[in-house]
């Protein structure tokens, strides 16, 4: 129950970032719909460290299917797949020292010890690689229905990216990002935020930032009234994703300092279909997509592992201590998460087509 | 499904805004236990119009229990309830023009007309009353187990009420909120507030809110790994509250322009318990409560009906419409939703205590 | 979550009893259908008390719709119903001791004297007015779409009834039941039937039977692999029928004496569409309908409310008693219990139709 | 969805006969407790064709953990493992030609063509594996709180074995079924099922079973009302284990020529709890455990899968078609079904152990 997320396609996840391996089983895709595996290895690879102002760890990540793909195919039975675990250096993580900001302390206090908490077991970061798989089958399989998930990292500390324009934004916009080695629409930001992230590591701390989630060509009618409407399906995966802070719909808190008058969008008919001039809603009213783009904030915040002293305690002594985390870690994991809410996004636009009354 | 929430403690919400009635059934409860029904009244009179700064819409609700319920103590089956609709001036809803904002359009979209909006229908800030008689019963609860719940108006337009201090707030600074006529802890800042709303009445406009939701005395330990964690659990609620745009915990987006170092919270053991210093976490990590005070923040759009001329259009016709809505509505719905998220985390808080491994 | 059934369809029965009342919440019916209210309260009227051989009590049932239906039309949102209880004579039931073959002990044992037992309080047959509320809605829905479903009292006591060919019965079969004042399909059973009830009344004993239950025009394809099988799903849902002690599909425990080379049904294609010669599989292989009659069988216990004296003791003094059960009570349950399988076999069928991937 | 099942303790199998492998999640176990690998597999072991009576197939199965389980113990996190196929003999299965009795036509039929069904694919017995590998563990973890699970052939064909008595059963009578090499508890009933499956084989043909489940030591209390009462959440899981076709408890089918003055279990107090002096019912009363031992009977369809000539169709010249199907076949699937269902027995209870309020 808890491994697990969607209502017509579900995705279970399962493995600890140090154990033999990770992995996921997804069960409800449509059978018989092809899945390119280049195109997946190469969506896989957005989320791998070892980039552009990332950790130089590498995982050499290889994708095992083991269920419900044959000859590129969904056969309609559960996908399942797994990656072994290679780079394991867990002597760079004390098991007796919670380190803060982590789940090392949670864990402790609802576990009392027994999880494997090695590279923060099933709470690391790299547990987003198997929501990764199923999201980047998601991404090819609504791509073949028009719709389109692309992200960009909007702020990184106080440094702020392009934007895109929430109702013209185009899918070659969206997917144009595919091919950024660094994941900003200008290169200006790039530049920036590498300089920073550079300068983090060698401070031996992190900071947060935002990321940008959008969707084209979604049809009107996705999400159900009450508890299943696309917001709150949604809010549950990207608040699963590690370091989520904060999420929020089109114009997002910024609506709270707007009029009504200001914030509604309004509506026209044209060309035999509604739509709205604005796009403050973000794509969803009631819970229900009405055909403009999606638009999603998120804030992560900055990196828990940092090579900075800290004040904490060990458990075995109850006594304080002071930690300076070793490792190689993400000065910022808001760059990697950028390709996971692409995924979590996808992940939720189709489960809802999957199921959605009236809409196929 | 889309009607109910919760994994132990499950909530089934029905009703239309304009129906013969609305009600909730909750299954799950503790047999045995008492719920006083006076304070429960109280609780929900904080959400009925016809408070200050409210619509002067009267809603003369009185519930009526169906079951689960005898002599003041919860049996162990299903509690359901009922309140029956009494104030329904349906002629101010055109069903034929949606409003900007509404669910109007996009229920057109999905059910093609036939859906029961008079009143916004299951989409109706009405439906929040159900929620509450739920999180109402989930706050006497909780509150016999050392655990209290409580919210203020933290962000009206751009007037900041006063703030708890996330590390000591205290449950009986939560409770003081119960018997405030409008929803700040500064007196001040209600009066600024208060202003502005009426300003907003003469201008037929709206505008937005921030509320920010806090728990104490909530054990650490609860939620679970994945997708089942105290986040997750808890936005998937939070976004069916209608209005609700953006959704946080602890630091939020603030967290974003923070180093690590800035944002850790240091780990100390005292008097045999874990706790930290500060609590930029806002009482949770990795999904898990740590023991510290859970933090929320919430974002609240703009009423969406407003008295100003609005563009949409005509469904039948498929031509432009100027709009005014007419009838009574709320200038903010931020201020009734306080006492809503209120139940919303008691909710979650409850399901978790019910049901989570090793806690009760 | 226990009082709750159905993936796509979702049904809630609330109530008690003995309490102020029954309901129940349907989630998830589609839009802009008509349910004609005359023949859900004549497929009621089939379950109520007060026929022939049954228990004389009457229940003036009043069914009261809360929402989710406007001018006898589906609106989309939550189906919402209550009765309201009138016949109480709570005099009849003594809680301090239990009646052998009732929950009256485990209740005890799991809830400790909270629940409002009056009656069987929510475990009383009572509970299957709802169900049978949700379940008429679902037939006429599926007679709409051509499926029909159907059930008589194959067995009572030793008494066996006429049976229905599993290859050619019609749905004009099937409708006839509908007009019967006994649900046999014979008027030889009925009487040999109606003497044995007579019997069984003066004697203060009851005794068991078997339903069979056949559905037609199902498509194939309905059901999922591996947990979410028609059976399984359907067997859920039967086994949660107050008296049910046993569920079999097609041939059921008499496939135990056959040889596979006589049970396997064998395969033709005929008019565009395949089917099987036979239908020892009851319309289901693997989980997933194919297209042939679906043909369930189901044994009732013995009405565990006798007037005979029985041993049993008392929860207050933990003594043996000598209990004879007072008050009117059918001498088998599984008389009225016929148009509840109905009930329950046509939700199945719905819920699989409204959510089968492929099929609509 | 479809390949889950359990509330609390939710397992998750995947793969198909003849692809890569086939595996399990389990999520929801209790952190810290041991699981005896050895135990396991020959727990396992007993599934496995190669023995007395069933097919000289081998399965060559290596149980390959890949997280969850540190040091044989179990971490709270998802427990995940995989069992790789290496028995591969595809060409005995032609997919253009359904087999009576099998899944064959109902996926072509839903799936039209794109699921692997060599060796029945996802529809396999061998997926029977990863639910024996959960319930194993289960049944460890079952033992250590005093509950015994065990199950034996009762019928073969119209060859009866001894029977349990149902009142006085104990652990070791069910413990010692673990050490037999064929599953009756008789050994004269051993003799004349080997010699009738002998023949069958010569034949070419298949017969049916009966498997009867006993629990010991379940505690009160277990199961929840309405539609999570223990036979309904058992029955969903039981009906997934492939050829299942009829089900009962306690008494079963048998109860409805019976008197309710027969039926009915006389309660009485004795050394501080309540149990019944006869045990008709099988432990259960109103969905919920009374303490007595569990009592369940499970009917299996003779193996579809027989040399002898059947009558079929070609699916792509839709001819009609004579097949004898070609390979290893168990000719009573029920042999090596009765670990299945103790397997399935044992995880719907510790599923009732982990989340029954009140119940630990």
């Amino acid at each position: 129950m808890f491994s697990s997320f969607g209502m017509h396609v579900r995705t279970t996840v399962f493995g600890e970032s140090h154990g033999v391996g990770i992995g996921v089983v997804i069960d409800g895709l449509p059978a018989g719909e092809a899945v390119d595996l280049d195109v997946l290895q190469r969506f896989l690879a957005r989320r791998a460290p070892g980039q552009k102002g990332t950790t130089p760890r590498v995982e050499r990540d290889r994708l095992e299917f083991i269920s419900g793909l044959v000859d590129g195919k969904l056969t309609g039975s559960a996908v399942s797949a797994i990656i072994r675990n290679s780079d394991q250096r867990s002597d760079d993580y004390i098991l007796d020292i919670p380190r803060p900001g982590h789940a090392d302390l949670t864990v402790e206090q609802k576990f009392g010890g027994h999880m494997d908490m090695r590279g923060s077991g099933p709470f690391s970061g790299r547990l987003t690689a198997p929501l990764c798989i199923a999201g980047g089958i998601a991404k090819q399989l609504l791509e073949r229905r028009g719709i389109t998930v692309g992200a960009h990292l909007a702020v990184l500390d106080t440094i702020r990216d392009e934007a895109w324009d929430p109702v013209h934004v185009t899918a070659a916009q969206l997917n144009a990002m595919q091919n950024r080695s660094f994941p900003t629409i200008s290169e200006r930001a790039e530049e920036e935020m590498l300089t920073l992230l550079e300068a983090l590591k060698e401070e031996g701390d992190s900071c947060g930032g935002i990321i940008r989630v959008v969707a084209t060509g979604v049809p009107a009618g996705l999400g159900e009234p009450n508890y299943k409407g696309v917001e709150s399906h949604l809010a549950q995966l990207f608040f699963a994703v590690p370091g989520m802070r904060g999420l929020s719909f089109g114009d997002g808190f910024a609506a709270v300092g707007m009029r009504g008058s200001e914030h509604n969008d309004p509506i026209r008919y044209e060309d035999g279909r509604y739509s709205t001039d604005t796009n403050h809603a973000g794509g969803v009213n009631g819970g229900i997509t009405n055909g403009m783009p999606i638009v999603v904030t998120a804030a992560m915040k900055p990196t828990s592992s940092i090579a900075k002293p800290q004040n904490t305690v060990s458990f075995t002594k109850k006594e304080p201590v002071t930690l300076e985390v070793k490792g190689r870690h993400d000065p910022a994991i808001a760059v990697r998460a950028v390709p996971v809410l692409e995924a979590a996004l996808a992940l939720v636009i189709l489960d809802f087509m999957e199921g959605t009354h009236g809409i196929k």
